[in-house]
């Protein structure tokens, strides 16, 4: 675990991007993955899931690097932990699995570091909240992000399904229609740290 | 400075309240506001604030205490640093103004914990970020949210225009009509918390 109130933030051009082989959803409607999410509580109870926030710069402002399915969804990088496992190593996990080359001698030293938020599912729903809600006592899932620190170069390889793209934070601040609730207050989330914006 | 992940919660019961002598708005309109940060700016350069965050709890969910002004108008507990001034000890002197007895000896020892959210005012404008926008040089304000650990008793006075509600976090959430963005997405910026409810 890294842990700074300074952040050092790369150029988006020190960074080299590839493909690799489709990863696909394994939902293909929101309906599918409630139920998928039902019959895994039954199973394993409680999801946690983890995501990465990595931070590029450009113009002298953070961007976030988001997964791109089709031409309107976006997600972070990262996914379900196993049951039991290591939140930090499981996030670290997903993201080879979403953004390294799958030959080991290229993976990324992934460097985690604050949790900025957790946010929990009540329900076999779509809708979740930035606390547990009063009365729930049996959360379907619960999520926590975390600021990933890139070192000055890497190289990611995207699977050839999604596109990865770079978004600046003033696109993401207050625009919870194409982004959701959870990545459009990244924003505020990381508000609190102070970017070094260190240029090539 | 405190800073922990988890954030010790008391009862509102367990806190006293008493009242003292008004404490009036310096402006009587937004516009008036505006003008006088203007005066100031160029007397003192960009405005520094400073608010606290003071959690309670109540059937087990966190409150977050607001003083009410009128019957709308709601504000965390703060205000503006003397030029060079310790933001730690600039934050101690607002809140003994604005919630603490007269008397010396009844003043809680304000323990100031992590800066959870940083905003940016770019113009002479109501309108704030959560971030610097690009090609902003000369920011006019920088208001920074610390939480403030409170002790398991502690004694308010409250100034007679003012009126301190202990408001939900469910009921800040979302509700950027009622509270503003600075305070509605308080909970966004708790949510890595883990809140320690203790009973009485």
């Amino acid at each position: 675990m890294v842990t700074s109130a300074v952040v050092n933030t790369y150029p988006l051009s020190s960074y080299t991007f590839g493909t690799k082989e489709p990863k696909m959803e394994k939902d293909t409607s929101v309906a599918d993955r409630l139920a998928r999410m039902k019959v895994n509580y039954m199973k394993e109870g409680m999801r946690t899931s983890v995501e990465g926030i990595l931070l590029v710069q450009e113009h002298n402002h953070p961007h976030i690097l988001l997964l791109q399915i089709g031409n309107t969804f976006c997600k972070l990088p990262g996914g379900r932990l196993k049951p039991g496992e290591n939140e930090i190593e499981g996030l670290k996990r997903k993201l080879s699995s979403k953004l390294a080359a799958n030959s080991t001698g290229l993976q990324p030293d992934w460097q985690i570091g604050e949790c900025v938020a957790i946010w929990w599912r009540p329900n076999f729903e779509t809708i979740m909240y930035p606390y547990c809600p009063p009365h729930i006592t049996k959360p379907k899932e619960c999520k926590k992000l975390f600021l990933v620190h890139l070192s000055e170069r890497e190289y990611f390889a995207v699977p050839k399904n999604l596109k990865l793209l770079a978004v600046p934070l003033f696109e993401l601040y207050d625009n919870v229609q194409r982004y959701g609730p959870v990545i459009s207050t990244i924003p505020q989330q990381l508000s609190r740290f102070q970017f070094n914006m260190i240029h090539a």
